[in-house]
């Protein structure tokens, strides 16, 4: 099949054929909802690696047992500032949603507030999470372990996952201030692209088994490991994210949650840490004059050439809105296999 | 002079010294106690940018009216999660301190909790407080802004400060795991280091006034800026610190930090946000357990060859202790020469 051929959907279309595909394989209807919102809003935004492509990935996870297609998450009002969500071993996002209503209510009453999700199965990124709390005029972060292919600075073994760390501003006009990086030097995706198409990596991405600095991808796979970005600073904040989104809410480390894994290939399963604050609680009367303050700090970057993260992701969202997406047609015809 | 003389003190003889000078200058009972434990613990660090030399930096800021030497800090009870501080234009120091057993007492109630100080004169590391913090068994996190010296990436213009961030771990045996690391590739000093010895600066770390990429520290000075560390992601850790330290919390960006500075080269005046997890509240009877597990987790570093932030200041203080402090003899002469 000519691989770049393309099958053009809308959104609408899109969803209907996530959720008619996530229905059949047997997720339930609230998990379906919450991982069809996800995945279309993925692919909207130009994201492809978490767009209609994870259904495929979702599918996966459950026929080979390493989710819980039906998982009713449980919400635990574990501290005036503290909800806590058990996901049961289904997928993050219903988890997130239901936990959600109870952030928000300890945030605006509190000022700040934190939302623990535990044993949860975590594919996602991690911006639309940050972004239902951006919409509710809450400043987020988020972040949580996944599993442990990358070696800490001066290390020679993998300790540490690819740790996303995603961070949240709510603006009056116009889409949010969101960044959502992992904090490995590079994707574990693009490891393996450059391993199938023979092409070196760039240097400061990898070590071989001997803890040297190498190019070669398939080295890195061989007892290797891959490394963070920003050298012993982003080492370091990675660190912060085992322990912030792993013992300190009771759950994995990527260590643990690639043991847990066994080999299987599935999606990490761990917890996941979200924060959110309340402008109008640290601030009072003063918080729009303030925000107006954020305005012109963020409005200086455009005008001095830097780029705000996110732009891209919106730019193509407005491209979705108004024009659908477009997906390889082989993709096309593996989604449309499994509704037979 | 000879540089290479040092003059040898107890840590004991190093606050002596210390707070006779900031009491001579006319600083506050309360101002020079705080100022003075915070420059002798970063002289037995072995942080020298942050050691006895500061004293100097303490009395000129004073001497030019950039500083109110003995102002009363206000404590806000601004929410059942946020402690606000009003330093009044005083150091940082003294208004964390009045801030900490509200802090502290608001994490353990709620879970976790924020301190906002505000209209402080910063000039201190953060790891002092981050240890206030984890002796008190909290998960800590800080960061503050500081001088628009830093561009975003792609930018040309400095929007950024060299913006810290702070985190720590309390660990039941030792030390704690902490971090407080700039957001800029390099410390601003470390420039002005270069241009001195007329040595080139390393790539990454500046542009020229046409936003191209230099290794001259003067052509960074001339029009140019520092970059952050770690590329995009750490350019947007620093925007991230500039909003949370900001304007969430009520107080100046560095652009207008640099801005109220009018070219006094004096302490940056601005806020800081700190907050407090505790891991009593998110974990119940089952946090010692999970303590325990983020022990073995960090046991592997050692393990593998990597090596934790932090523990050259360990080892440091741990000779300072037995040992005491060797500063340079001019220093010594030039901090005597303050209290005529």
């Amino acid at each position: 099949m000519d691989t770049t051929q393309t099958v053009s959907l809308s959104l609408e279309e899109s969803a209907g054929l996530v959720s008619g595909i996530l229905r059949h394989a047997g997720f339930s209807e609230r998990h379906v909802r919450t991982l069809t919102d996800t995945m279309v809003a993925g692919e909207r935004d130009g994201c492809a690696a978490h767009g209609l492509y994870r259904t495929l990935v979702c599918v996966h996870s459950l026929r080979s047992g390493k989710v819980v297609g039906d998982a009713e998450p449980v919400v635990h009002d574990q501290a005036p500032a503290i909800v806590r969500v058990d996901a049961r071993g289904g997928f993050s996002l219903l988890a997130f949603d239901a936990g959600l209503p109870h952030l928000l209510d300890k945030a605006r009453t509190s000022g700040l507030a934190a939302m623990a999700i535990n044993r949860c199965v975590h594919f996602s990124a991690l911006w639309p999470e940050i972004e239902r709390l951006t919409d509710a005029g809450l400043v987020a972060l988020a972040c949580n372990p996944s599993h442990a292919w990358v070696a800490p600075a001066g290390g020679r073994v993998p300790l540490l996952g690819t740790n996303p760390f995603a961070f949240g501003w709510p603006r009056p006009d116009g889409h949010p201030y969101v960044f959502d990086f992992a904090t490995s030097a590079v994707a574990r995706g693009e490891i393996e692209l450059r391993r199938r198409a023979g092409q070196p990596l760039p240097e400061g991405v990898g070590i071989d088994a001997d803890g040297q600095p190498t190019t070669d991808p398939q080295a890195v796979f061989d007892g290797g490991a891959m490394l963070t970005f920003g050298g012993h600073k982003g080492s370091a904040l990675s660190t912060m994210i085992e322990l912030i989104a792993g013992p300190l809410i009771g759950d994995l480390t990527s260590l643990e949650s690639l043991q847990h894994d066994a080999g299987a290939g599935a999606s990490p399963y761990h917890g996941e840490l979200v924060l959110a604050l309340d402008p109008q609680r640290f601030l009072g009367a003063d918080a729009s004059a303030h925000q107006a303050r954020a305005e012109a700090f963020l409005a200086d970057f455009a005008g001095s050439g830097a780029r705000l993260p996110s732009q891209r992701r919106y730019q193509a969202r407005q491209r979705s809105l108004a024009e659908g997406v477009r997906i390889p047609a082989n993709l096309h015809s593996e989604l449309l296999a499994l509704l037979d």
